[in-house]
């Protein structure tokens, strides 16, 4: 058992790992910082943490365990504070959407990332942002993806395997690139598709009120563009060379589509909507079984 | 009571106008015409219908109340069907994503559109599709768009209001035009988008499996593009100019944010995300109230 859980950013991520520590009993204690005193607050009354600090190497002082769960335009700065009260004995691990920003981060604090850190991505979220939103069972039968490097210390990663793997997590290790790679093309882009289509109907929906016929299938496909503007901004700076390759990919692709609907080809878009089709069907599929 | 509905079609919209009909004993007996013997088959071991027939013009004969729920690439051939049967006595309505070309198939069968047929878009749906999809709580809360014309019998239009609204559904007039131009925006344009991404990620997946890695968000933004193939490439075609105007819109507010990222601007990123959000809030809150 973890002595003491130090998490530092306590939202919807941050509350929910707390939420789930202490559910399956991983920690005597959790204790949490952040820059917003009243969620804090709030997290204490929830009962999330036992107990809130506003300085984060105080917070972070004498923690075996310490989860960075703040946006990817925050973590430079907390490794930072954490510089000084970085302990041998803890083990450290992150949450940021996207990897290559957070390992160079850490290089340009620590001069090399430290061997016990290992930089993580939990691939589980809602549209619902803050301690409020966090749920105990966020990362249950979720995968975390876990980007080691190979100054990783062996043991620390197997503790930080195991941590996620107690939260509920399928744990898989990818090279970092690969990471941002892969996530440019399944999260980042999706979320900026819906945030654009959204920002574009939304002027349109000034004028002409156009919302109200708007119907389920627009509410799902829209979901992805309520969540919290700070953390995709640092995203999409984060990630941004990745994510513009397949912005681009996508402007191709529609156009490519814009082509077979200006033939007015009814075979072909038959055929191109069925295979879409089938690749979400491939999709779904592997969830199958599962919740 | 109507004492007999003809369903023509029977798959989702189809057989859930039927269910519903049932539920609210809207009519005395059920008889629907599809060229899927199965389909009619299985809804009438489903008890969704109280007999099938192949042949358009015999099941519609003698009814009340016909609603023609095929896709829009299939109405003018009904429309072909009922002209020898077309009776002063029963009102029409169909259930057609698009209506500007479902009134000139209309014009172009019968020489002017008869004044008893109402042309409706119920605005529900779900991605599922065929009769065994079909639920009674369709168009519960759902808003059915009419689009009468100048033409239109009045007391037809307020029989064929009246019949939507025991379904359960908010009545709206519209003009056609107006219909086919909103409806590319809410509606075409978010499904051509998710068959467009779907496409391009499936294809990526069957390399490097990226399915794996994607979360619920992703399968909320993608869901539409499970949606039938047929029923979409007819929209498509029906509705060509309206989503051309719409997707080339897209590709526009696409590139334009293209640039933000590319100049690495994160306070204008999160203004843009921002006011997508609020957009969207402004879209939910609609709904407040309501299931």
């Amino acid at each position: 058992m973890i002595d003491r859980l130090c998490i530092v950013g306590i939202g919807l991520i941050g509350g929910s790992v707390a939420r789930a520590a202490r559910t399956r009993s991983l920690c005597r204690e959790i204790v949490a910082v952040d820059q917003d005193v009243r969620a804090l607050q709030r997290a204490e009354e929830l009962g999330v943490i036992d107990w809130g600090l506003d300085e984060t190497a105080e917070a972070a002082k004498g923690a075996e365990a310490v989860v960075i769960a703040a946006p990817v335009g925050r973590i430079e700065g907390i490794f930072e504070a954490l510089k000084p009260v970085w302990s041998k004995r803890a083990f450290y691990t992150d949450v940021g959407s996207t990897k290559g920003s957070v390992v160079q981060a850490a290089e340009r604090v620590f001069g090399r990332v430290p061997d016990n850190f290992v930089p993580a991505h939990p691939i589980a979220g809602r549209e619902l942002s803050g301690v409020n939103a966090a749920v105990a069972d966020l990362f249950a039968d979720k995968r975390v993806i876990l980007t080691p490097l190979a100054t990783t210390d062996v043991r620390v990663l197997e503790q930080v395997r195991k941590f996620w793997q107690m939260l509920g997590a399928e744990v898989h290790d990818m090279g970092v690139a690969h990471h941002d790679h892969v996530l440019a093309a399944t999260s980042h882009l999706p979320h900026i598709i819906a945030y654009a289509l959204t920002h574009m109907l939304g002027r349109k929906d000034e004028k002409d009120e156009i919302f109200q016929y708007a119907a389920g299938g627009f509410k799902d496909f829209t979901r992805i563009a309520s969540s919290d503007p700070g953390v995709w901004a640092d995203i999409c700076v984060a990630n941004r060379s990745e994510i513009l390759g397949f912005l681009h990919q996508f402007e191709a692709e529609l156009q490519g589509f814009g082509q077979v609907l200006e033939s007015g080809d009814r075979e072909k878009m038959h055929e191109y909507f069925s295979e879409a089709k089938m690749a979400r069907q491939r999709f779904l599929d592997q969830f199958k079984g599962k919740t």
